[in-house]
């Protein structure tokens, strides 16, 4: 337990934060973890929509909605202290808990991918917006496919 | 209409966007909006809390939370274009469209708000965060009074 603690301990340094101090209930880092997933998903997907030529390129627009991204995707990471898999409807899964360090892994890599994109929307270049685009969505994917269940449950 | 939709537009200048282009359907605007509000109440209610005295005053930590509140302020104004008034459950009373001015007026008076609290948690000077903190919560106040309704509805 100590490790999972400790682990939890680190990733909430993102914002120089004890995970455990956050929160009032369980219920307050579900909704407030899912909230920073809705707002990551639609800035992400403008930028994405750019990515893949649904949308008219603009510069400035991607990366005003990568700095929002970034400043957001630091979040998450903060709210899935012990005792947080239930309290509300989540699709949070036991591994995020049973094998924390592989989950703080899989955090650190999508804010690593999303620094990434906000440096590449930042120079303007969209064929470098366009790789990123890729690595965030690959880190999206990778950790859904790991640690977020099909349903909710938990509520 | 015409002048609502305009005062929507500039409204969503804070972000360069046209409102109209960043939804899909009205219940992604809503439940955009939702979240930005939960996070804003979280780090809002750090801040508060150290303002109060609840929590121990930690200027860095204060500065990083007003900073996330910043960004997060930025963004619900966005998401209150003309047809979002029902789609999921909400809050939002149909004076937000009514009075379309008022509303906009609401809005950029609580940016305008975060914005001093945020200068003056970088300030580190708590006097000033205790001042900027009173002025945030009186604009969350005012707005939830003229324009929240009790109850969620149009869901």
């Amino acid at each position: 337990m100590k490790k999972i603690a400790l682990a939890f301990a680190a990733t909430a340094t993102l914002l120089s934060l004890p995970a455990a101090a956050q929160f009032q209930k369980p219920e307050d880092a579900i909704k407030y973890r899912q909230a920073a997933f809705t707002l990551m998903g639609n800035h992400f997907g403008r930028v994405a929509a750019m990515a893949q030529g649904k949308v008219a390129f603009d510069a400035k627009v991607a990366a005003e909605n990568t700095g929002v991204l970034l400043t957001v995707s630091r979040l998450p990471a903060t709210a899935f202290g012990e005792g947080t898999d239930k309290g509300a409807p989540t699709r949070a899964k036991p591994e995020i808990w049973k094998d924390a360090a592989k989950f703080k892994a899989a955090a650190e890599k999508m804010t690593a991918e999303v620094a990434k994109l906000d440096t590449a929307a930042k120079s303007g270049n969209l064929d470098a917006i366009k790789a990123a685009v890729g690595g965030v969505g690959g880190s999206c994917k990778g950790c859904h496919d790991d640690f977020r269940a099909e349903r909710h449950s938990g509520g």
